[in-house]
């Protein structure tokens, strides 16, 4: 940072001028407390640094993306390699062959493969590949699920339009009857069911699939030849080296990925079963950089390395350390968390703190130590992420825990920035 | 290529095991003749090569991406310092404000940028902004318009619902008339109008905007509150430093963006007009990769060629001499060509030739010489294509005329692979 220029501040004047609201999206800083950064400069392994360069650990992850950590020297000497061939080409390289046959061969259920550029675009894919199988409509998904950004799918109602949802029949996650139920209300219409692996939605906290659910889905669908869609974007590959219902025994007709598959780079796919492959061919789905190889060559690496490596242990290792240790720090200074969700991608709530006023105050806290908390979206820990990184990060967040020791009783709540959501919810962190 | 290996024909049986159909979109070969490369192994400034390492002359640069030349060193090098620091972070590099506040100082009518992936994103986006401004529901556009491939605009029926297009009213392009009536049926409901700069749809003659039609169009947004919509996504700084429309004196209230922008790394953008400023920040719309740093570093140094090189002036002369050089020699060949739209985005067909079988076997003939020409899509020039190259062009396109000359008389038509749509069009290729 040259000087003393307080770069970023001026990066946010300057980005209220010429983006509207500042900022848009899933990495909008608006409902995050204040002092957290809108832009990072710098990113290596677990850690990144802001525009005025301030160095955190980083628990998100982009969001997801980062798997191995930033900048991950094998994935991005495949993309060294490949750039110099050829990327955006007037049609896919070779890798892309190459690409599909890793999927395949690491995806049980999957016998083919199918690339684009956003997880909403493999999502959107599914539902018109289900729409086509059998020429039916009804889609059955969970309420208050995010599956991505379209109309059909986006949380917030600006600009949507009711035919955009006509055909969507929700029920509630993890409920048996609520599934079947609205099966029933789908009748001889019924194109597909939807689901996330795990429940994974904002300021909530996560729920692992029951058994009986996932089983239930999968044989509504072949009941009613449908397909059975696994949205995985967020989940893909942090939970196992396959599918996450893999080990649950049930396997689904067509999934969804993103995030991570590349290490970062571009690029969401779906995967299907030789049931859905038909009805793959039937929609004409395309992007301008769907085909580029370079993403394509950096997944390729990804994947090797998902195959090959102990990063899946490693993970639940120090997600494990994480979880463990924030909870005895919590008690000890007279707190109550509740972390949900699998280790390795962790939902940290206090309880008894319905307008979050206790985890706002704590992640500002510990983001002033340099450690990069959020207050209502899941976290993701990246294989770079050491043990050291996890002893480093306690010491931090037990200063920001006596912090909000001292600071509690003065806190009023919720948040402004959230007030709307908050009250939207009632208290409903089911 | 390794030996004698036929290593085009492998990859084509590999993929057809593994990616539905072997291939898809817009970059598949199906309906191409049976000759054209699916698969590309490496390119670099006009030229590419196939899987086999057989070399061609580009026409279609990656279907619009490249601009300046594949692996262009100025862009590379914008690309290799921002991946030194960082690409696919928690939040956007600094250059996502640098660049929108390019986009801004290069395009006439933007206040404000918002930035995605594919092209799709931004009509889409573009939609939901318009439906979101003054809460309305009908978007007017051009019949047969390609705007991208989501369940709205995508041109196959595969998938897809009425309900997707329950509240879109179609007009003729460059029609006033037309444009009137479908107005007029959105009666007090008209959210926006939306049109591609120029007529540049596949099997058909280009045609430029008619100055009645482009002023109409403002005037009857201006009249209703709608908002104009001008889809850049395929002509984007192909026919102007500026939007399409800008030389004409007709500014839209939104213009969408891809292709293009960073010459041939994965980026698209919504800008808008002060006007639009609000309803953009209502709807919710986001991925996993919109604010990646590395495309977005790509964009501004493909900003800076745009607005400091000759780049346009060279393509108009180097089209301008592709087409003259095309138009004679056909004619000493005793063929005709119609050649539509601007140079630089050339659509090539023959007269009399409703069936495309000429144009099939004339492309054919080309490819065989290492000239990849496009029989039934406009094609690009980008501006690494020199003089030399048209001349070699020339050269080989002379053989292949020759060679239809000779073969013309035992042509079958149409083309098995695109039989249904030439049924379908009916000589129609207005």
């Amino acid at each position: 940072m040259p000087g003393d220029m307080p770069r970023h501040a001026d990066l946010m004047e300057r980005a209220r001028r010429v983006i509207p609201g500042g900022m848009y999206g899933h990495q909008s800083t608006a409902r995050l407390p204040a002092s957290f950064p809108q832009f990072f400069s710098r990113a290596e392994g677990a850690r990144m640094w802001d525009a005025d360069g301030r160095e955190f650990i980083d628990y998100m992850c982009g969001y997801g993306p980062n798997l191995f950590g930033y900048g991950f020297a094998k994935v991005e000497a495949a993309v060294d390699a490949q750039r110099a061939l050829g990327d955006s080409m007037t049609g896919p390289g070779p890798v892309m062959v190459e690409l599909a046959e890793a999927m395949v061969a690491t995806v049980a259920h999957a016998d083919w493969a199918m690339f684009c550029k956003n997880g909403t675009d493999a999502t959107s894919m599914a539902l018109l590949v289900a729409r086509a199988h059998r020429g039916r409509r009804k889609i059955v998904l969970a309420r208050d699920t995010y599956h991505g950004a379209a109309a059909w799918s986006t949380p917030r109602p600006g600009g949507v339009l009711p035919e955009d949802r006509a055909h969507l029949i929700y029920c509630r996650y993890n409920d048996p009857q609520s599934l079947e139920d609205a099966v029933r209300e789908a009748g001889d219409d019924l194109a597909g069911i939807c689901v996330t692996p795990f429940r994974h939605e904002t300021f909530r906290h996560q729920h692992l699939p029951e058994l009986e659910f996932a089983r239930l889905a999968r044989e509504l669908c072949d009941r009613h030849d449908a397909l059975l869609i696994l949205d995985e974007v967020r989940a893909g590959f942090r939970l196992a080296r396959d599918c996450s219902w893999h080990d649950l025994g049930v396997e689904p007709d067509l999934s969804c990925w993103g995030k991570a598959i590349a290490n970062g780079h571009p690029l969401s796919a779906l995967l299907g079963s030789e049931r859905a492959r038909e009805a793959a061919q039937k929609p004409y789905l395309t992007g301008s950089f769907w085909f580029s190889a370079v993403p394509m060559a950096a997944a390729v690496a990804t994947l090797k390395e998902i195959r090959e490596s102990d990063y899946l242990e490693r993970t639940i290792r120090t997600g494990t350390a994480l979880r463990d240790g924030l909870q005895q720090q919590a008690a000890s200074h007279g707190f109550s968390l509740r972390q949900t969700g699998p280790v390795q991608m962790p939902q940290i709530l206090f309880e008894e703190d319905d307008d979050f006023r206790l985890g706002y105050a704590w992640v500002e806290g510990a983001l002033k130590r340099g450690i990069y908390l959020h207050p209502f979206h899941n976290m993701f820990i990246c294989a770079a992420l050491t043990e050291a990184d996890v002893r480093e990060t306690l010491e931090k967040t037990d200063l920001a825990f006596a912090d909000l020791r001292r600071d509690a009783p003065g806190l009023q709540g919720p948040p402004p920035q959230i007030a709307a959501t908050v009250a939207a919810m009632a208290g409903d962190r089911r």
